[in-house]
């Protein structure tokens, strides 16, 4: 998350690294379903930030928040305490009032990720949640071109 | 969750009451998506349960866990703070070691689900995470026939 | 949660009934600590709402909100998946900022009870977060005579 | 969690920074109070981790867990969606079976903390969860001397 020069979105997908700990794991051993949203999404509020886009102000000063508006995802293998993880983003698709975003999570070395998601983002208007056309300077910074 | 004389899955969707609590919403003053899971896995544990399923017991006696697979899902309109919800069960179709049920989350009186779910469970040993086959006794309580 | 005739506290110690389910444990095969803290606010809120005193209300309507200002809590013995507990709310102490309430989470027939605590509430400006006197009607409602 | 020549407790406090996502908010637009026990348990994971004690292994080749005995808390001051936190670790006492630490959260440049903890540390046999003696070489990492 340090400065860039060019604060537009880049060619390898964005990552972030995720640490398993307690907080994330069920009784089964391994990390319990819902927590891979969480880190899917810590990954793209960092995507966005990175590309300049900051989720607190972008609600106080235009009134927009994004929300999870569909979601596909497959549970191929599950993660464990102390595993250390990368979480990717990678711009999909855009409509004028959604995108979507290709997201995994790998454990290196291995190739085959273990969790893959599809996800959709609507633009909402902050206070009423209605769907509000994402503003041009978001849209260079977020959706592939 | 009282015993019931006929433990098989009856013909109107499970379901079970859901309270929206403080830990559950996010400064976007809504639920956070997340957590929508964790309301459709309540239903599925309870739904297990009532038909005679611990998942506890699943684990200790017969060394198999259910866990979710794929999802698909749809977030249509926000849950808040205090709203009271109704999280449904309906198993749509199975397989030797894995099974799908359909969810919805609603906020009654309105007859549009909040939240609408695909999601695929997949029964494995508990200590590898390999795919085992359903017993066939939990085949005749949870998959429909 | 149904009306009740006489909406003030009463003498026996309010409580709610918590389900452990998956989201709660952790990978140590017990409930991760800190969802303890969610089942005593989900006691607590619903300990408000049967007084008549619903936060979001509270919030919208009177700009309050009640926060936690301190705790002291023990962890005396770990619940596991499946586990019906009972959480409990008792009025300790006010002040006219904040108020106590003591509470613990039983698993019956047990007597001890699996977790002990003493949390501090404050009332605060739903804005700024600064502290607010608990409105009369409130405090007629909330603290011990 | 660089490898270190010296694997023994510094005199400065072990910290780790914190971001604050959307999943650790809720509707009162700050924290949910529960969610700073998560990032104070990270920060003591990590800082056991940079001693060179990993809990997996701990729990798989000694058979013990270390779990939460007790907490002191206070919530001074709320953080709010994408804050940088700082979460330190110091620790305070020992005993044969158990330890405390005093953790704080800061958000820097300020200088009281956000939030305040003593939290005390049981050792406890994997299995039966009973307290069990730490051992000597763990505790030549963990404690103060």
């Amino acid at each position: 998350m340090t400065a860039s020069p060019a604060p537009s979105i880049p060619d390898t997908p964005f990552s972030i690294a995720v640490r398993v700990y307690w907080e994330d794991t069920d009784a089964g051993g391994v990390v319990y379903h819902a927590r891979y949203l969480h880190f899917l999404e810590r990954a793209r509020s960092d995507w966005l930030r990175a590309a300049g886009v900051g989720q607190q102000t972008l609600r106080e000063r235009e009134g927009i928040v994004f929300v999870v508006h569909r979601m596909e995802i497959a549970f191929n293998a599950p993660a464990r305490l102390d595993d250390l993880l990368t979480a990717t983003v990678e711009p999909d698709e855009r409509r004028s009032a959604s995108f979507a975003v290709r997201q995994s999570l790998y454990r290196e070395p291995e190739s085959r990720p273990l969790v893959e998601a599809r996800v959709r983002i609507a633009c909402l208007d902050a206070d009423r949640f209605r769907p509000r056309p994402i503003p041009d300077h978001l849209l260079r910074e977020i959706a592939k071109t």
